[in-house]
């Protein structure tokens, strides 16, 4: 599982970064890829790095400011237009609304899509999307408008069962094998042996939490809890702590704080003011670290391995 | 007068060719700079160039297609955002529907603009603007959807009078230098002398022809018609001239034929497929210039002064 990051940057596109965009790669958990917003130029930043656009098939929208939707009419188009094989269906979730956009700007240009789009429209906190290895979970921020968080969860691996352990003790392969897996105590002459003798351990899955714009939350804290990696916002320096709550965001010092309360494993600040070039930024990532000394500054196209 | 394009490729970005979009710059002659279609990362383009969006105060869309249209509510935003002055009204010319989509884009997102915006929603031909000094004229092309080329025609500049050619025959500065700007013959000591013996040349105004997707088409002829500058498309070589005309396109050789039919000065060739990359675009080149010689493939960011 890796993160890449295809826009950074806060409000409208500067020239060392773009709007908000980010890419969770799947490729080895599920030879997929889901974006999360897609400002103008997501599909221009993507030409710049390794991913298909038709491998990704999930699409999640915190919120539906333009600096975070611009983008999704022409990477829409394009998917249609690269893909050489089968188009895959894709999933799109986000606030209420981000239907009748990109219904409307399509119907508009007059593009017709080789692929369905399931639209899956948010109102209110709560689980939006599982299956046998993943799950995702929203909860509303505070924002100016409707704002999202994802909690993405992998679930856990169940254990391998450790096979040349049960051939020592000559037990041949069949379906006692299968009742073992399910938790059935092993009798070999009368002893008796729990099922987790048998078991290797169990693959803890990466959990990551992507928010959109926010204040500092209680719910960013909730939403987050004991993730891997947390992305928070970070527009403003601590300098600017009241215009980022009169504007419905956050400083460097908040993401920090949210990280050490939700205790999470690394913080990655994204939608940095353009005001903020090299020496503004690695001050933003300091502040952060004297609270949450896993704090760091993303740039557009850096991608980070969640392990 | 100068051109310069913000993208120049076909459909959908390329790594070497945005979408579609150029600008007309018109500072020594209104201050003022036009933009002609709104690719998607035009305004991340403008960041690459002097142009200042709050001087571009005309958008001329010459379709709805996404390659021309998909920037145009992240450059209208980010507009409104930059200013730091007064923000000046912008008029905003492109076929029917162009409205609805702007709007829609806008209401959606919850984009509050500081200035207004003049639609003019186009159906057919003729004068789309017309001040003292510059016209345009629209017509319809050749394509899938409604499409326009736009005539852009700086009015001819009276000559000044020649004021030290009148004192040096002793006619003092009164109401008379404004009779003779007016045409009035000048009478001294019973001769009469044309009033064009004291007015400077007549200074031609440019006039530049930007053309929307099309095919080779006699409209199109027929607007460029003695342009100093013709932009015209060329999506395609010769060897795909029966793809250029099944998708409303047109081939390097259908451009240089309108620019030689209708006798421009310069042809400037954009919306090149990105399957040309550098050989490939001297290729095209070369198959126009052998028909007409002032044929060029142009670049993104390239820019021209029109003389």
């Amino acid at each position: 599982m890796e993160i890449q990051f295809l826009g950074t940057g806060a409000g409208m596109p500067a020239r060392h970064r773009n709007v908000s965009s980010l890419v969770l790669k799947l490729l080895q958990e599920r030879n997929e890829a889901w974006l999360f917003d897609c400002g103008e130029a997501a599909q221009i930043q993507i030409l710049h790095t390794t991913i298909k656009p038709r491998k990704i098939n999930k699409i999640f929208i915190t919120h539906l400011h333009g600096d975070h939707i611009f983008g999704l009419p022409g990477f829409l188009s394009s998917r249609t237009f690269q893909a050489s094989e089968v188009q895959t269906p894709l999933d799109l979730y986000g606030p209420v609304g981000i239907k009748t956009f990109v219904e409307s700007a399509l119907k508009l240009s007059q593009t017709r899509l080789g692929y369905p789009i399931h639209f899956h429209e948010l109102s209110k906190d709560g689980l939006v999307f599982e299956d046998s290895t993943f799950k995702v979970e929203a909860a509303k921020l505070e924002h100016g408008i409707v704002c999202f968080g994802f909690r993405v969860t992998e679930k856990d691996k169940i254990g391998e069962l450790q096979v040349e352990k049960l051939k020592a003790l000559g037990v041949p392969s069949g379906p006692i094998y299968g009742k073992i897996k399910a938790g059935q105590p092993l009798e070999i002459n009368g002893v008796s042996y729990p099922a987790s003798d048998f078991i290797g351990e169990v693959k803890l899955g990466k959990v990551v939490t992507i928010l959109g714009d926010t204040r500092k939350s209680v719910r960013s804290v909730r939403l987050a809890e004991g993730s891997d990696v947390l992305v928070h916002e970070a527009t403003y320096d601590k300098a600017n702590q009241g215009v980022a709550h009169q504007h419905f965001h956050s400083t460097s010092i908040d993401a920090a704080k949210v990280a050490r309360e939700a205790k999470v494993g690394q913080l990655l600040m994204n939608h940095i003011s353009a005001r903020f070039t090299i020496k503004g930024m690695y001050e933003l990532a300091r502040e952060a670290q004297e609270l949450f000394a896993a704090s760091k500054v993303v740039r557009d196209l850096e991608e980070f391995k969640i392990e």
